[in-house]
């Protein structure tokens, strides 16, 4: 395992010192936690909103805390759920007196432990609402989760949320409007390589050499099928056709789209397969709003990629170009 | 080779293509060309400013052209310098009368290149100046250069000509405030793996399971040694302590710092090493005006990082705090 580490028990730690030091005018650590809030938390008369989860995904979670996205971000071990307690001190560190919406994907650790954390929270007079991310169209039940997991769309519902709640919108509709963007959102992803969890030290999975594995997810659960390599083209037909199938859009709807890399893949790749997306959309009459291309979430070292479709209303579209501040998303 | 592209030929036009479907709102190509211009350009009453060389380093230098930074950015085949022609057609396209600098990165296909589009220009009596950035403090002459190579120091080189140019100055202040940031910039970079340049189809060359290459350049040309992997702590140390012995600073200096991913580095890695970064600076009493951690000068999906420190005074830092709205780069 070659990587630029320290110890592989202290990763989490080391990096939020990093990027306290690296942003410290926009973030601060709660003491003693893997907490990130906004410096400025609690932000008077704003709903909290909370999100978080295993760490090896950055820039998700905290490089979305700040105006305009998340108030504070749970950063559990790498590919980990972060505890009950660490996402109660999130909450109580958040929470202004109007409530705090927890943005959680669904992964069975995290669905537990934000649940639990919400029920102590509420026991203390705090108001908590919860919203499950499940974009991701590949499988249904899978190794960590009941039901479908949640990818690299929840990064559009912690967008839309937090726009609504820098307007000084209400906990249930915060709630709603987020609700809302995961009805909307689809996404689904591909993997070339594996990655390698720090502490254990080798491959989580194995790819031969011509072999990528189609719907992925982005621990290295399996998806649908193991296949050999393909052209750029036919694996963005492939990845669409399967959000579009769950997805029906008709001629002259509006949709943001993601291209995400999964953390080794050249931009000059993610870029290729957006050319094919484009084209599929605009024979279809899609209209693309946006177009975000990068490393959103990701995996550790994996390379490969996923889309994501957003399909916009009026008001998502409004809160989708709503003025951000964070260190990885910026409007 | 597992790459999500169609042809190995192609993939530089497949990423233009792309990266105009998805920014068009900020980009436009020139026809015919592999040159990515501002939407706007040329800007009346502003120098144009261009830079570019090989692909393969994105976001550099397209993800740069914006309000801010860059006029156009000429986009040579993967780690191949683009040819006067088309570095001709971009000074031609952004010069609105005001004359346009070019930001050459100093390896010796880009230096004849750009050289010989500049005489052609001004054989056209468009007035052009020159910069040429020498950041990486690793080598004296290397594979491809006489003298330093350019780096990811250059993106500053950008940012802060690019304020400057916004500010309606004139060609000779732009260069000026040009020579004077590269004067003041220094970087060093190391690989823990090599890339592979798809119309090659096989890496560059070769590192052992646990051999990292220190000093290592961005189209994988040899650096200082071969060695064993280290800590990210040690290998913060090395990559700074070359910094430090050729930009001398003193207590009370203010720097910009910029840790660099080089393509397959998780952003956790990244700030793992700036947690040491700024545990040294700090005990030099060195204050870090902002830090930069990122993907912004890549190597395709090579990993391995770069540290780069720029030193600042007042008219760097201002324009370094200046608006900047590109896809990569936004302030």
């Amino acid at each position: 395992m070659k990587k630029l580490i320290n110890d592989p028990n202290q990763v989490v730690d080391d990096m939020l010192a990093g990027m306290v030091e690296a942003h410290s005018d926009k973030l601060k650590r709660l003491p003693d936690t893997n907490v990130m809030i906004r410096k400025d938390a609690p932000v008077s008369g704003k709903v909290g909103i909370i999100s978080g989860g295993g760490s090896g995904h950055e820039p998700a979670h905290a490089g979305y805390v700040g105006k305009g996205m998340l108030d504070g971000a749970v950063c559990g071990e790498v590919f980990t759920s972060p505890t009950p307690d660490q996402i109660l001190a999130a909450i109580q560190a958040v929470d202004s007196g109007k409530g705090v919406l927890l943005i959680i994907k669904n992964y069975t650790g995290d669905m537990m432990n934000f649940e639990m954390a919400a029920e102590m929270a509420e026991a203390e007079g705090i108001q908590v609402a919860k919203v499950v991310v499940n974009d991701d169209v590949a499988v249904e039940d899978s190794t960590y989760t009941t039901g479908r997991r949640g990818i690299a769309g929840t990064v559009f519902v912690h967008k839309i949320a937090g726009a609504l709640a820098e307007q000084g919108a209400t906990l249930a509709e915060v709630e709603a409007v987020a609700k809302k963007t995961v009805e909307n959102v689809r996404s689904m992803g591909m993997a070339l390589t594996p990655c390698t969890v720090p502490a254990a030290g080798k491959p989580g999975f194995e790819l031969g050499e011509n072999e990528i594995e189609i719907g992925m997810g982005i621990h290295g659960e399996p998806g649908i099928e193991k296949t050999s390599i393909q052209s750029a083209d036919e694996i963005a037909q492939i990845l669409l056709n399967n959000i579009l199938e769950d997805l029906p859009l008709k001629e002259h709807d509006k949709v943001a789209v993601m291209i995400n890399g999964l953390g080794a893949t050249p931009l000059m790749e993610l870029y290729i397969i957006h050319k094919k997306v484009s084209e599929i959309l605009r024979e279809k009459r899609i209209h693309i709003h946006e177009t975000f291309v990068g490393e959103f979430m990701t995996s550790l070292e994996m390379a490969g990629c996923s889309i994501s479709l957003l399909k916009l209303d009026d008001q998502l579209s409004e809160l989708l170009d709503a003025q951000a501040d964070t260190i990885a998303f910026k409007k």
